[in-house]
């Protein structure tokens, strides 16, 4: 059945300050000047679509984008983000740090490193 | 308390086994002739020291490996491996598509089409 | 103005084989069986919202897609849909090689190289 | 026939001129000191012989060069570089951004937004 | 002193032969239908410039190379020349494997695996 | 025959010192509070396993570092580190600029371009 899309895009904003709160809100007004549909798109398919989907929940979902982050390297201000997204969905600062080191085998010291240094100022600014 | 090396392998087999089953056979075999030595790392360092970790269970491990080597690209003989690993240790072929699909806001297209290519070949060998 | 979904799925088909023909439906119909959401999005969101687009003409988003699948790597299948649409959409077989020279200086003869030998298969089977 | 190894260089560097202006200079003088002779491949082979290149405008070529930039990851001094390459050989703002949301579906939204993080400043630089 | 361009490419020429051999030309002859120019670019730059310098040998600049090939991965065409290359410039089949050893801390394991594959194929092929 | 733990540790406590001296114990530090265990899999796996091996000495071992690490981008904190490890074993400084500048053709002026810069930082730290 055909969707509103405003369904879409109000499902997506709920759910993106779900998942990253404040956080969230400071990359889409960091976006308002120079490209807001970018904004839009976060919102409608980042968060409406792909985050609002069943199969997997909310903490298997910000694993996943945590790993995928740390494994593409130069996302800081992402991985940054999306570590306050694991602890926000209820994932422990243990579990955040163990997903990294999986990832040694995978992708080598460098990129697990520079996760950490990301997580470590996170955990540190949450306190 | 210094651990016996030998533990270290015993225990990175036993858990490579557990994982990866007969796949795991066939990468350690193909090292024999060339490069032995990579195929005890693996046993020892990937499997005898992280997979063996606690913090994160099996389902978790595989999902964050899937996840890291669909991000990398041109990993296709590894994502063979494990996303019979997922399949090995009790997730679902859904939940294994799902987890590509939570890649498509931070990966694209390209990479998530490539992993799911994989995943079809092996759902289909398994039937 | 709210959108009706079916909108946007209509018009991301429309654009779809616009740029893509044949190729795109071998593609769609790969996906039936194991995640028939990603056509899905792949419709709606890709060409629905992003190509459908104003700002740029066709020409200049088929040179942007296959630059970028040419710097990630490992794109061999998506190069050979994109490469077949940029002569869908006007684009001569210099100008995509030319595109492909361009990316050198930025990503060394490896991945150029590459590109090119899918370009010289793409170029075979039309003829 | 054969070309003076002077003609290249002279030709590039007017190129690089044409292209880069004011922040060329900058990266040269940056390799002044540690490694001159890239300097020299820059001003010879970029520029001299593929910026020099008929078949693609300089529109076309700066448009690639930042989908190429935006899609590595980590180049951030580039784009800043490449971003106003663009601007200085007429492409618009608009067109700059609109490139960049044409990379979304093929590298997801991390190295979109990074690259319009660089578009931000670089704009604020020129007012 | 302004150099003659027929110097570069014949200079050129004879170092892609003494560290590629046969495969070289393999390569070369492919590009000849599609794209020459970027034949002589590889003739000119990366081996009458970049190879043709003093400051690190052959064997060194061999090793370099097959490192950078393994580690952006999706390189086995260009990993199979290069690894015949070290070999013909006189390092040892030992050497190269050892040398994708030491990648594995910087890497991981998918990368190193798929450049020893390369490795066994090239060493068969030289018996 | 076995070993015990706590060789492989001692020995490649004493590796990294060996190789990265002052820079070494600033990573281990800094992972003290947030993930201890991965300067244990450093000293252990990186220094203790890979970095003691025989068939490279290690002159070879940080120069095929240094060029992995530029290759992957991203890694401007473990290029300080391992730039420093290059001239703390006795490569000099024209051999680690030349060492990048054999990359060019395989991955592209950017990547270069980053690990120079850090090499500028690196050298005029240790006047």
């Amino acid at each position: 059945m055909p969707e509103n899309e405003n369904n879409r895009l109000k499902r997506g904003q709920a759910k993106l300050q779900e998942v990253d709160a404040e956080a969230a809100t400071n990359v889409m007004l960091g976006l308002t000047d120079v490209a807001p549909d970018i904004a839009t798109y976060i919102e409608e398919f980042a968060f409406g679509d792909i985050y609002s989907r069943s199969g997997l929940d909310l903490k298997q979902r910000e694993m996943i984008t945590v790993t995928s982050l740390l494994t593409q390297g130069d996302t800081a201000a992402q991985l940054a983000v999306h570590i306050n997204g694991c602890l926000n969905v209820g994932l422990t600062k243990q579990e955040v740090v163990e997903s990294f080191i999986q990832c040694l085998p995978y992708v080598g010291f460098p990129k697990v490193l520079n996760a950490v240094a990301v997580a470590k100022r996170v955990f540190a600014s949450r306190k």
